[in-house]
């Protein structure tokens, strides 16, 4: 199948050779063309603009951000062949996925959602973890690709938008247990308990799953470079979850708190260190260190 | 070894039965007597008040509160023997299990903080997770007997206060794991999406514990009956946390978030209901059902 | 001078005849046109469409909320006269007035920002108070309008946005002693003081001023009806804040309590409410009446 | 009146003049026995303990904190005269009130809970404003003695805490204010308007009470010494303010917020600041300074 990959950062660059090896026939684009080069080595084509790449049946999009995304997306929709359909990987907000399905709707185009979970690792492994959305007669086009590049797709329904509210409804969550074990380790810490023998005593028993071991691994080290997540993309979620809780008119108090905590970060200069750094603010303000 | 024991509630009852089975002679006491035959016909002598089961080279008190383990702290102070052990396994504050390390040890006696994770059928198995801590002489006595009644006992130095400060942060992490996924189910739910399929996700994937999967099915599910862990201890537990906070001049944003939906719960005449139920209120804000 | 007026609300209808009253030529515009008929016997044109009210050296918006005002931006923006002024009465977010002093700029027309303090009975004293912002040259030209409608005019400097930042600030401060007020009473009324007592002695010692007497004597009584200012406008103001707070990477905890509070009181169906009405919320979860 | 005043510290200091002047018979202790000359010299007699100075009809307590007060408990109950009364002004807990109500009770004494509003300069004017509560024989006894020293005396009914909660909420309030400005001059100047014009159309307009005016000033030039209210004094006061509302359950959410901040404060070493340094934090999480 002819496919347009735009964006080729940590996360597009180790996703889009799974499409190569599945036997389809890659353009890929990147804001800066120095990235493609190593694309082109494993077999894609190289595309020069955003429109190039979009001549294709399915156009994917793994870019930073909404902006990123709506700068790309009146390209798409122009050279998009009908029928075709635009999935897009990365963490975007609610807003801009209904916003971009109903432009594609009126092309007769497609749109569908299918944020991944993930490390750039886990993505050149195809062992992503997938939350998609679409119409049914897209999703099923474009299942062969998904299970191309992840280990699990998971269909929440017909709107697409749906998909992205799985994505940071899970961000939200993991954000979560940082803001959770950094005051409890803070208090450890500050009642003069070992932290180190405090996680493991957890991780042994209640808390089994990866997220507290790794992250409580860095939380009870206060080591934050260099960043798995850096905490300004984790501000940027924590506002997608806020305009999305507003949109529906959803109270969360603890999104809040996490939003606020991240945004700190970022106003103080450390917006490039990992999100477990959220953890030095219940240090900090508990006088530790 | 001549043990007393005090409190037989559902915790209590259930785990008295492995130090019997471990050859000692465990003198038993509860506040409401009926609660005794069950332990005798398995082996243990009934004491009608707590000074009659204290006389004892080890006492275990396994009570609902602070205000419990108070009411018989001056007959165990008063009847132990010289040298003897006050093991306290159930979740009481900071600040009395100081006061008590003090009291014991003007005595010529010693405090063990050892609180327990775990319900009563893991109890009843001698499957429960210890946090211990106490003067190093008194920690190698009473090890044989914790390791009777738990799977895994670490121990937290030689302050004992440290090992409640360390139930009181896991008790926090655990109800925290409550909040998050009580507003992003919220969300999720609000957005038209399937929480059940939601939470299938998650922990097939990052948040794989069974913490996740139990609270998370409770949550979906909006059921919360009967109670695991009733919301009115877990309002206690909360509010020991932020008492231990204060005193140490930790700020625990989260841990207010979770004493304030505890004591909202409470109020509202729900403390019976399980305490998963503070999702609920993320529900019911939500204008959900 | 020529003036447009678009939007009659409660609000609108009450300045305009002051703009009349000052010998200017009004031509109003409302989206139900029925409510024109009241300034028409005043002096005013009746414009059937905003593009027409637009023909003018000055026009006046006093619109529900950014959508609105973003309804009627490009009729504006294509008939005010050469070098013509937009005035913006309403709360609008702090990103529309960047955008729409832009594009006014782009056409060689000025935008204005100058939000109004005050309810309706006010606004037809011209007892308005008013934050004003904008280009030195059009604020000379606009200055005496705005004298002819409020009793105070301030102006923050020459950027439009810093009085739309002003007046969401000064919102946000509203809205903060309802809270508070609304937490205070909910602990002294389930601690068995007399509210009404209690508010006396604050107001006649050291919170004299109007908004605690206003404000605490509706949450003394819990008496919400007939709403001076709707909760579902004060919602609307506070996710305005939380724009401009994401928007400048400002955490503000306080503010995401009165947004989470509010958002709950629509969500709940009681938006129609005085905003007073979040204090019932505090009381509501001490489990007052 | 024979009458006792124990503690002499910036508050007692200016107070116990002015029942001197009302012609009564004062004995004085304080802790550092230096602060009484001044008080000599005044007409007091200097007690050289708290039993000493309790050898009368009324005694009056004015400590910095429950610790202080139950320091001096026992020598109050000892030698009060039968029917005595003791006035609690200072600040403390709803909890130390019912046990000092009960134990005065029990030897057929009397406590009032008399807390009082104001500054030294205040008290030496006899302007204080102070919130009573007590039995009403008692209150009528205390009454002439209670308005020798404050320009306004609200009684809350004969149970003595409630007076005690009154004043709590007080200081809540009061503390509200600061972080309500904080935040929003925090946003104000983020986005670039003068924080000072800002407070000026504010005080100039809804919010004229003093308390604005000058908790708004030192906001505005962020200036914390010296300090008129310490913040260690408002965190103690918050931490009080906690308890109240957890042994009442009642949930409030921005009294938490408050009681962290303070903590906060109090742990990066600033306890020694003014109050409205509280509003620093909201400042550098914003990144300013």
């Amino acid at each position: 199948m002819k496919i347009g990959f735009l964006g080729l950062g940590n996360m597009g660059a180790a996703i889009a050779p799974n499409l190569i090896k599945a036997g389809h026939d890659v353009s890929v684009w990147n804001r800066s063309p120095d990235k493609a080069a190593a694309l082109v080595a494993k077999g894609a084509t190289h595309a020069l603009t955003p429109g190039e790449a979009s001549k294709a049946e399915v156009v994917f999009t793994m870019l930073a951000d909404d902006a990123a995304v709506e700068g790309v997306a009146d390209d798409i929709l122009a050279n998009l062949t009908d029928g075709g359909i635009h999935i897009s990987l990365s963490t975007i907000s609610v807003a801009l996925a209904e916003k971009l399905t109903q432009a594609h709707a009126d092309k007769g185009q497609h749109f569908v959602s299918a944020p991944v979970f993930g490390r750039p690792a886990a993505a050149a492994d195809a062992k992503l973890f997938i939350a998609a959305a679409g119409e049914t007669e897209a999703m099923d086009r474009v299942m062969p690709l998904l299970n191309a590049i992840g280990q699990k797709v998971e269909v929440f329904g017909d709107t697409p938008s749906a998909a992205n509210l799985v994505k940071l409804a899970g961000n939200f969550l993991i954000i979560s247990v940082t803001e959770s074990l950094g005051e409890a380790m803070a208090l450890v810490a500050k009642g003069g308990a070992n932290n180190t023998k405090f996680l493991d005593f957890l991780t042994s028993t209640l808390f089994g799953s990866l997220i507290y071991k790794n992250y409580g691994a860095l939380i009870a080290s206060q080591t934050f470079e260099p960043a798995g997540f850096a905490a300004v993309l984790g501000a940027k979620d924590m506002r997608l979850v806020g305009a999305a809780a507003d949109g529906l008119t959803v109270p969360m108090p603890l999104a809040d708190l996490l939003r606020d905590r991240l945004a700190r970060l970022v106003a103080e200069g450390n917006g490039h260190l990992d999100l477990t750094a959220l953890s030095a603010l219940a240090f900090k303000d508990a006088g530790l260190k």
